[in-house]
C-alpha cells in the first residue's frame, strides 16, 4: 500500500474577508462597483488571513511532462514537441514567457517526466517521475509509487518557492502533447459525464480526431474503472506526471496560505484531482479564464470556481495564469491604495 | 449655424493587419490559441499601420463634467461628488489612480464642465464649457456652439497627448455624477431602443430610482427630438460636456492612429456619437469590457463592439479601459516577442 502524506490546509479565515469586505464598502466607488475585484480581494483577504493582503512576488509553474496516449493519434502534433517547447521556455520565447515578463511573474520550468533527457539549464527543474507516461486507453498511466512521486514533488516544490523566494501567488502552467485527453478522462472519472461532453480539440484536432480522442477516453475509462473519489488512483490510473505535480503544487501553496491561479484545461483537471485529495484546497483556488476546450465548463463548475478572463483561449502553459495574476494584485492594490469616503472627505450616497 | 471642424481619419491598414496575422500563425503555439489576444494584436497592427506595433506610453484621459438632469433625481449620489471625486483623482486615491499605477498608464484629469470652481492644480487642465449642462429633461443640455467647443477641446486634448508626450494607447475614463442619465438618452436616441431597455442603476439608484430614471430619457427625448444621425445634435440636445470632450477624444486618436480603449457605459455613448460624426473612428476602437449597466450590451452591439473583459464593473472613470490597456500592451508583447517555429526550432503540426 502506498502512503502519501498531505500537509495540513489551513482553514480560510472568514473574518479577514468579511473586513476586507467592510473596507471595500468604505472606499470611494459605490458599494460593489468594482465586481469581481472586489470579491477577488476579499477571497484574498481570506487566504492570507490579513484584510490587506499583498501580492508582490508572482511565480507561474509549468510543468512539463509526456504521454503514452499519444500513440493514439490524439494530438495534431508530434511528441517531440514538448520537449522543443520546454527549451522554447528556457529561452524565453515562448508565449508564457511574454505574459510572465508582462506581470512580473517569474517562470518556473519543471521536467515532471518528459520523454527524453533535456540539457541542464540553470532554470530548469528537474523532477522526472518516468520518460512519458504509458498509454491509458490500455492500462494505468503511471505506477501508484509514482502518482505519489508526482503529488509530493509539486508539494516540495510549492514549499520551496513560497519558503526561499516569497512567492505570495503561484499561477499553474504545463506542456506535454496529448495532455487534454488524460485531462478529459479525469474530468469525465470524477463528473461522471460522458466523454464526448469533455473532450476538446486540443491543440486542434479535426472532426475525426476528435471523435477518436471521446473513443480512447472511453476505453481509458473501461481499462481503468478509478475510483472517482480516490484522487491517488485517478492519478495512477489516467494521469500524467505534470497534472500530479500540479495538483501537488496547488496543495502545496494551500498548505503555506499561498493563492493558486489555475490556468486552462489540464490544470483544472489537476486542481480536480487536488481538490479530492484534499478539499481544503478548494478556498485558495482562482480560476482564471474559461478555456476554448470543450468540457472545460463542466469542470469549473464541479470545483465551483468562476473563471475571471474569457478570452477565447487554449494555449496553456500557464498563459491565462499569468494575465489572471495581474488581476489578482490590482484587486489587492484597490484594497490597500484607495481612499475611503473618510480619508477623501468624499460624500456617500444619499439615503 | 456651428461649423464643426473634424480631422481626416485615416484608414485603418488591411496589410498590416493581414502580415500580423501571419506573423501570429508562425510562433510557436497553435493557430488560434491565444484568442482574443492575437486578434487584438492584429487590431492593433493595422491601426497603427505596423506588423509589430509597439505600446509603450499609456494614458487614461478622465473627463468630468456635472449634469443638470441630477434634478430629476436620477442619482444616489450628490452632485457635489463629481468635485469630491475630481480632488480624489488629483490626490491619487481613486479606484483609476491605482489601476492607472498598476497597468504604468498616466491619469489625464480634465475639467470639461464640473459645477463648481476646482482648486488649481498641476495633473488638471481645464477646459471648462460651462458649470454642468441644463436638465435635458425639459430641454436641451448645451448649446449647439458648446457642443463643437467640447468635442474640439476633446479632439485638442487627444492631438496634444500623443504629440507632446508620445502617446501609443489612450484609455476614455469620466467622473460626473448623473451621466449615466445622458448616456442612456443617447443610446435609446441612436439606437431606436426604447428608455426602459437602456437605463440602468448608474452607482445604485433603487426600482423607484430606475422607473424615475426611464421616465426622465422618454421626457428628455419628447423635449428635444434629436435627429438621430447628427452627431452633433445629439451631443447639444442630450450631451455631457465630459461626453463630447471624450467623443473628441476618440476622433483626435484616432486622427493619428492611436488606438482608443473605451471603458464603459458613458464612454460607450461617447463612442456612438464619435462614429456618428466620423465613422471611420470606428476600426481604432477597442471595447474595454461589459459593464453591469442595462443597456452596454445594445450599445456595444450597435458599434459591432466586443468587450474583452466581464468583470461585473460598473464604476466608470476609466477602471475598465485601465485592465484592457494592459491586455493590448500584452497583445503587442507577444507578437513582437514570442519566437516563431523557425526561430525556436519546434516543429509545427503535422498534416
Amino acid at each position: 500500500m502506498t502512503q502519501l502524506s498531505l500537509p495540513e490546509i489551513p482553514p480560510y479565515d472568514e473574518q479577514a474577508a468579511a473586513a476586507a469586505r467592510q473596507r471595500q464598502n468604505r472606499l470611494t466607488k459605490p458599494t460593489g462597483s468594482l465586481g469581481r475585484l472586489e470579491e477577488l480581494s476579499i477571497q484574498l483577504a481570506g487566504i492570507a488571513r490579513s484584510a490587506a493582503p499583498r501580492i508582490e512576488r508572482k511565480a507561474v509553474v509549468v510543468m512539463a511532462g509526456d504521454h503514452g496516449v499519444v500513440a493514439e493519434g490524439v494530438s495534431a502534433y508530434p511528441q517531440v514537441v514538448t520537449t522543443q517547447m520546454v527549451n522554447n521556455f528556457l529561452n524565453g520565447g515562448a508565449a508564457i514567457n511574454v505574459l510572465g515578463r508582462h506581470v512580473g511573474a517569474e517562470i518556473v520550468i519543471v521536467d515532471m517526466g518528459v520523454a527524453a533527457d533535456l540539457d541542464p539549464h540553470p532554470d530548469l527543474l528537474v523532477n522526472k517521475i518516468g520518460y512519458g507516461t504509458a498509454n491509458i486507453a490500455v492500462g494505468p498511466a503511471m505506477t501508484p509509487a509514482q502518482a505519489v512521486q508526482a503529488i509530493e514533488a509539486g508539494i516540495e516544490i510549492a514549499v520551496s518557492l513560497i519558503e526561499q523566494r516569497q512567492i505570495d501567488i503561484v499561477g499553474t502552467g504545463e506542456m506535454g502533447i496529448g495532455n487534454t485527453t488524460p485531462s478529459a478522462a479525469i474530468a469525465a472519472a470524477i463528473t461522471g459525464q460522458p466523454p464526448a461532453e469533455v473532450v476538446g480539440r486540443g491543440t486542434g484536432i479535426d472532426d475525426a480526431g476528435l471523435a477518436r480522442k471521446a473513443a480512447v477516453v472511453e476505453r481509458a475509462l473501461e481499462a481503468n474503472n478509478p475510483n472517482p473519489e480516490d484522487g491517488l488512483e485517478l492519478l495512477h490510473k489516467l494521469g500524467g506526471f505534470e497534472i500530479g505535480g500540479l495538483a501537488g503544487l496547488m496543495i502545496g501553496a494551500a498548505s503555506r496560505r499561498v493563492p493558486v491561479v489555475i490556468d486552462g484545461f489540464i490544470s483544472t483537471a489537476a486542481a480536480m484531482i487536488a481538490v479530492t485529495l484534499s478539499p481544503g484546497v478548494r478556498p485558495y483556488l482562482i480560476a482564471a479564464h474559461q478555456s476554448q476546450e470543450r468540457g472545460h465548463r463542466i469542470m469549473l463548475d464541479w470545483l465551483g470556481l468562476s473563471p475571471l478572463l474569457d478570452m477565447d483561449m487554449r494555449l496553456g502553459e500557464g498563459t491565462g495564469a499569468a494575465l489572471a495574476i495581474s488581476l489578482a494584485e490590482a484587486a489587492c492594490r484597490i484594497l490597500s491604495e484607495m481612499a475611503t469616503f473618510d480619508d477623501a472627505g468624499v460624500s456617500d450616497r444619499e439615503g
